[in-house]
């Protein structure tokens, strides 16, 4: 039997981010990949979908122009097959991208098959077994779409097929309001696209703030309609789908399924293993060392569907490959910390949140920093001062836990944010730090202001520091 | 003769901050301004140069609308009078919120004229003499206009004047490409102006590092020509002013002078003070107090040279009425800390230099950073990817130092960078926050790996942090 140091089993981003330290210590390891190479992030996630809200936006953006003085907005058109062909162009772009690691390895190094476990430390790939010192799961998950839908297959469409689309339908359906459904729903829209948006929650891109949450869904319903707290029922009409929550209900083309990614689990034949499971069906696993208690096995990636976002995949492959790496080798796994939690929704205004949430926090020991974008100079300027940005802070010392924010160009305050919680700053600290002028960054400014008075402990002077 | 504790001298922004502080230790002060009340910010500079980039931005933003399936582009036009009108209403919503503060004061706290010095601590306005404790000058700054271009004064513009202007000309000259000139200049060509930009100097905003002015310069000047290192020469042809510069020539309607701005300080009669001034006619203080050695006077922004920026306005005024109260209280002035260097052109793409320079900086000793655009996911998806970052990192430890940059979004990154340096972070340190995916802060991991090979420290696992 084949005995290799490390098998890694996908080569998605986490997988290729795990191989990355994995080399440094062995070249006796096995990368084995089911199905298309190129990353989830490349391929239907991250990348075409920024596309597709790039070209939306800037298409949108003529609802400003008369108000600018620029004429002419009435004439501008979408040529919706052009624009799907530039975010399909763009996509291979950076699906090549994705591609070099794998294009260079040889067979031995790269399996092109799916992996079952056999035991512990023994997979089977294309009817060969491999002992592995140690595995890492990297299986990446797949879009869930429910078992009562498969009968409107023909209407369905997921994240996996839609970048793939050569135009757009007239009407559609998009059920599920997380990042997905919220971005590919709004740039629909925005492209021409007569859409239903449902999330049977009442809230949208996972916000845990209400507030937060009331001003987005108030924001982004301006544009086109939110249908929320209803369950989607529905039910073929002629060649389209009759989508129907609480009492609204519209017949659509197709249906975008954006209700989440299930892990890529089923067939890897985990009853041969040790492998504990969670009450989810996810392997029991250790997020600072991404080791499955007991075994010489590690988890990364979408696969345990622990922060789903590239960056994180990215941390947690680093951490399994060295670990994964060292444990063959007998050698005692580390802990890492865990990056502040950051999460982005790339519609318009941006959606984040930052570190503790609201529901993580007691409101006894908390002082929230809060700032309307309104009278904010530079988001009058874009024309994009509908916002609010919500701080968390511990009303003891001013420390800055987290955050939770719906406005414009929210994807780089939240940065400044994660980075000062990470940093352990307080408000106090942070409004020591410039704030150029007219800037977005000014809004924190404001938010941090507004926060001083809530907390037990003073400070004189904040703006200023004492040489 | 009427005693106060505090005069200030000037209600712009400077003055203005100076007085929130001044107004916490004492009700017996007053604040004299010559001419109109509103802030240099809100009149002229800052926020309607905003508002015009904005417009000029959005109607730009047309060049990429083929590529990304927009129809129409060709239809649009600007009807100029109408952008402008928009600029000035959202200038009159900048202006009136400064007027805020002095709206509310009553005649013994506001005075309406111009001060000059008696004595140390004697000032004259409008024919009376007023005796105090601490004085503040913050007079501010007027753009210069060289003597001899006085004869062609009809033609020439400044910032005082422009954003009056209720149409553009057909052509004109932007004479001095620091931040304003480069903002101005790139706005007016792409609001449809024939522009000629000018500059004696071979670097633009200011730029100290090489390989970004080179950058920047070859960016900018594909949209429109860049006359650089030589001094212009005005001549009156008909109604208008042939330019020239070296090799190029052109005839103009208007030429806006972007020369840079002269402090207010010739009609203050310091001569009837001890005040010392350096070999510029500047009053010579401590930029931790803002005052004027040995005397009860301060000083605080544009009127200094010093940063002259809004947030650095902001800084200076509160030191100065912070030390201005207590000094006039026989209260010891207080040193504080001045924010790491910070300047932002909202050119497109932003030029920003962060910290300190390369100039300033031992080539020896440091390693540098650096991360071309071309590559970067965002930049690509944007359609920005013309850009550079530099850092300067302290070959020793990592620390970084400063940076220089000309790239899309450089204002946000340049906030990134200016707190990773207020807060002495290392390129490791840095390397442990979390980077979105995909988002622009991305180049500026790729920058801080660039360097980790030119340290004399290495770090094992720079990405992860261990528990």
């Amino acid at each position: 039997m084949r005995e290799v140091d490390v098998a890694i089993l996908g080569a998605g981003s986490a997988g290729l981010f795990a191989l990355s330290q994995v080399k440094r210590e062995t070249d006796n390891y096995v990368l084995i990949n089911g199905g298309e190479l190129g990353t989830t992030c490349a391929r239907v996630g991250c990348m075409p979908s920024k596309v597709l809200i790039q070209v939306a936006e800037d298409f949108h953006r003529k609802s400003i122009f008369d108000r600018e003085g620029i004429d002419g907005a009435e004439e501008l058109s979408v040529d919706v097959p052009a624009s799907l062909e530039h975010v399909q162009d763009m996509r291979d772009v950076f699906v090549d991208k994705t591609l070099g690691v794998t294009d260079e390895m040889d067979v031995q190094h790269l399996l092109d098959g799916y992996a079952k476990f056999i035991a512990n430390d023994v997979i089977e790939v294309n009817g060969e077994q491999i002992k592995a010192k140690s595995i890492i799961i990297a299986t990446g998950s797949t879009p869930v779409v429910p078992a009562a839908w498969q009968v409107f297959a023909e209407n369905i469409i997921t994240t996996d097929e839609f970048f793939e689309m050569e135009d757009l339908p007239a009407s559609m359906a998009v059920i599920g309001l997380g990042s997905i459904g919220l971005e590919i729903g709004q740039s629909l829209h925005r492209l021409g696209v007569k859409v239903a948006a449902l999330d049977q929650l009442k809230n949208i891109a996972k916000l845990d703030d209400s507030k937060v949450n009331e001003l987005a869904i108030n924001t982004i319903s301006r544009e086109f309609p939110l249908w929320l707290g209803e369950a989607a029922v529905l039910e073929q009409v002629g060649d389209g789908i009759q989508v129907t929550a609480g009492e609204n209900t519209m017949v659509v083309d197709k249906v975008l399924a954006s209700l989440g990614r299930k892990p890529n689990l089923a067939n890897l034949n985990l009853a041969a293993t040790d492998i504990k499971l969670d009450a989810n069906g996810i392997p029991v696993f250790d997020p600072q060392t991404m080791q499955l208690e007991g075994l010489p096995i590690f988890i990364a990636g979408d696969v345990n569907l622990d922060r789903a976002l590239l960056h994180e995949a990215g941390h947690e492959g680093r951490v399994a490959g060295y670990n994964a790496a060292r444990c063959g080798a007998n050698i005692a796994v580390e802990k890492f910390k865990r990056k502040v939690a950051l999460g982005i929704t790339f519609c318009d205004p941006n959606i984040a949140a930052v570190g503790a949430q609201l529901s993580e926090l007691d409101e006894e020991n908390i002082a929230i920093g809060e700032i309307k974008f309104a009278p904010v100079g530079r988001a009058l300027i874009i024309g994009k001062n509908r916002g609010l940005l919500r701080l968390y802070v511990q009303k003891s010392d001013g420390l800055l836990l987290g955050a939770s924010m719906c406005c414009v160009k929210g994807e780089n305050l939240a940065h400044l944010i994660a980075w000062s919680i990470q940093n352990g700053m307080t408000v106090f600290d942070m409004l020591k730090m410039p704030f150029y002028h007219p800037v977005i960054e000014e809004a924190l400014q404001a938010a941090l202001y507004s926060v001083l008075s809530q907390l037990d402990v003073k400070q004189d002077l904040v703006e200023l520091e004492r040489a």
